[in-house]
């Protein structure tokens, strides 16, 4: 195996995933354990997503602030089962100006408690609900294991917060912000995740109800890839949040948090990759076509550079993100490997023939070889480049969606249960006690993914695990 | 004076500025001393200037990424005066996870040092070169003696770190981002910064060469507004950042950085705010233009709500960031200050008169009162108003280059700079020695702003501090 090929998927899952983000220059290792440096072309990916988002964000009422970087350790104790959840994980600021501070400084690991308090001096009265603010930031938990992506110490991410007068309403944003999720993730990502509820036992600290949008990985593992919580009154009450209602009675806030981070890419690597590297979906791709010239001597290469030109600002013109690689040290087959492993969605081929006959030739990335090739007019070039880009993205969704309801499966009984989830994801009634959910976990090391909102039975049954009475299906599945 | 109004600037400029950034809602305290809260309106004017930037940022051939929030201490300490210049205002992590580190963590002040470490890991060949990559970010230099977006602990900014194969190339591109710096606030923000080269003791810790675009706010003082630094090959030798050249020999890389902060709102508000509060560039501002709906009972109400719904269409469309204040609880008067406050350029009223005459009323917040109303045609609103935001744009940066102007002197002797620098910039010859700059500095609390690039004398003169050559001239000025 050469140096610039990667372990096989099928072979080792985990290192050709942490080969792939290397060798795509997606992301690196900090000389700081467990923080992550991302390198340009996983930024711009980033930055994609960011505006996929913040689109979505903006268009249902949403607007951007910034808050601080540093938490007093006091603000997270005010809710008891939020500190509890942080505590371990925590990096504290002890001095600063050379000085010892008088109260420790938490690095936040997430930004409820520091919002809540200037939710509280900023809310008076009915007229200022609802509140609905979002922050694109980074967030420290404290984490050693480091899966580049997946698990750092420092990651970023946008964090959700919003106040309402009532608990219809904030229930209502919980669920409509899991939604722009899952509309990012399916439409955007080509990725089909599941949305539905967290158990007790998963959901976030301090909240009353959690949603997860809930992504297949390649190797059936679950990736929890966005969350949407409920709060109630917790931290209103932890942080005095009040407003006076139209009845002139204070009342507290319900408030609502959601995040969304760059584990994302983590998902988009693990859902479509292969072995020959990344494959991007054309929506969120930095570059979406890469136009490889071909030629063996001067006169060739005039020709040819010439056509190129001409492609390049035709489709540059039509929006479409592209690049021309055009470095003279590497051969066409080195290049077509590197932007494969960059998993550029199309590669156009342009060579002395391509300029005789006014043709092109394009390949198609999730389509390796001979298949994925066609021989296209230079006529009308954006139009038809355009289009494959949406067939590309549609077809990366359909194979998503295919390989996950191949790997969902019913068990008939706990065994199969035990089975099932060694390689995919179990969905079965499940009583929803603690007890039930623990017995899975240490069976079999799979955890209650969601009770998904939609696709439950109409008839209650038994739980897989007891065979108690059950009103509702839950995922049973291994996760990252 | 009511509590809506503030301090006049004339009275206490200090005063009304502290007084305009809460009261137009674009920042707060934080509960941690030394930070701030960017709340929504000023984060979307950031997020605006983010923009502008960014984009000429990319033009230029730079790339986005992202470096760890932490750096160990040791990375500091390698290069001598850059850790004397930052170690009396680091803010430091000593423990994460639980447990005491065992090397402290700095949170970052900027990233010359970490960045280079992963330079010197990812250059190998002049091929690589040049690297020219920037970061949105934030950074923590702890201060206490807060004031809103122009010294605080944790601030927002941006910070580009490129790696070059020559001198030349490296001071290129520092003076490169220095113009892409004032293009930006002359053309964006409308303030005629001038730019020029820090003098030794201003420059920053670790640079070979620093230089500046420097803005006269409202009371004359300097605010340096965005840097840009050749660094030499300091860094490069610190973190051994060597590259292998055409003729196979290691050599070391030239480095520079630059940045821009949040602190550039603090020049947009000096700049140009009055004492009806801010006001803000159109092609800058959140809210370019806000509709005020005027109406007596219902009956008006109907009318004047159907031209303002079709004119909010059709402005919306033509791509002006609008508002209509529909608020039923407030009278159109309240409005009016509102919208002054937080410095919306444009004020359309639409009445029941207007109605009938086809027209609507267009204030100008730039110039108050009845100089500034014009009643115009509702036919091709959408071109009126977009030229009249070009004007407006135009207008301001006028208004500022006349006071800027007008308050620069040339000096005849050192007593007259003593008078001149009271309430003004003095420009005058400089031997460019420490003793001449601190001895003023000592005498009128004012420092060298900087040797402007432009504007040079062709003859040498005389120091206006000791009578020496001196070659150039300097901005002396006190500042914030």
């Amino acid at each position: 195996m050469s140096e610039d090929q990667l372990t096989p998927r099928s072979e080792n899952f985990s290192d050709w995933y942490n080969e792939l983000v290397l060798k795509a220059e997606l992301a690196d290792y900090s000389p700081v354990r467990g923080c992550m440096v991302v390198r340009p072309y996983g930024w711009t990916l980033w930055e994609n997503i960011q505006q996929a988002l913040d689109r979505r964000f903006k268009d249902t009422g949403h607007v951007n602030a910034a808050f601080p970087l540093f938490i007093p350790m006091s603000f997270l104790e005010k809710e008891k089962e939020h500190v509890a959840g942080f505590a371990p994980e925590l990096a504290v600021v002890t001095h600063g100006g050379g000085e010892k501070l008088e109260e420790p400084l938490v690095v936040r690991p997430t930004s409820e408690t520091v919002i809540g308090y200037m939710y509280s001096k900023w809310i008076k009265s009915w007229r200022d609900l609802p509140v609905l603010i979002n922050q694109w930031g980074n967030v420290v938990r404290w984490e050693l294991r480091t899966k580049l992506f997946l698990r750092t110490a420092e990651f970023y991410w946008q964090e959700g917060h919003t106040a309402h007068a009532t608990e219809q309403e904030a229930r209502e944003e919980t669920l409509r912000m899991l939604g722009v999720y899952a509309d990012f993730a399916i439409n955007e990502a080509a990725i089909p995740v599941v949305q539905g509820i967290k158990s007790e036992t998963e959901k976030f600290a301090g909240a009353v109800m959690s949603t997860t949008i809930e992504a297949m990985m390649g190797d059936t593992k679950a990736l929890q890839s966005g969350t949407s919580h409920y709060l109630g009154q917790n931290f209103a009450k932890a942080f005095d949040i009040q407003y006076v209602d139209q009845n002139n009675t204070q009342q507290f806030c319900h408030t609502t948090s959601w995040g969304l981070s760059t584990r994302m890419i983590g998902a988009i690597i693990m859902t479509h990759g292969d072995d020959k590297g990344l494959i991007l979906p054309p929506r969120l791709a930095p570059i979406q076509v890469v136009i490889v010239p071909i030629y063996k001597n001067a006169d060739e290469k005039s020709v040819v550079m010439a056509v190129t030109d001409r492609v390049f600002q035709e489709l540059k013109t039509a929006g479409i993100r592209l690049k021309v690689d055009d470095r003279e040290e590497v051969t066409p087959g080195f290049k077509y490997n590197d932007w494969e492993m960059r998993g550029v969605p199309l590669r156009m081929e342009i060579g002395p023939k391509d300029v005789e006959k006014n043709s092109v030739a394009l390949a198609r990335r999730d389509r390796p070889g001979k298949e994925g090739k066609t021989f296209v007019s230079q006529e009308k070039l954006a139009a038809t480049v355009a289009e494959m880009l949406t067939t590309i993205q549609a077809a990366l969704l359909e194979r998503a969606t295919a390989f996950r309801d191949a790997n969902i499966h019913t068990p008939k009984d706990y065994e199969d249960l035990k089975q099932i989830v060694q390689n995919g994801w179990a969905f079965s009634y499940w009583c929803e006690s603690k007890a039930c959910e623990a017995k899975v976990k240490e069976d079999t090391k799979a955890s209650t993914r969601c009770i998904p909102l939609a696709g439950q039975p109409e008839q209650a049954g038994n739980c897989i695990v007891c065979g108690a009475p059950a009103k509702r299906k839950v995922y049973f599945a291994k996760s990252y």
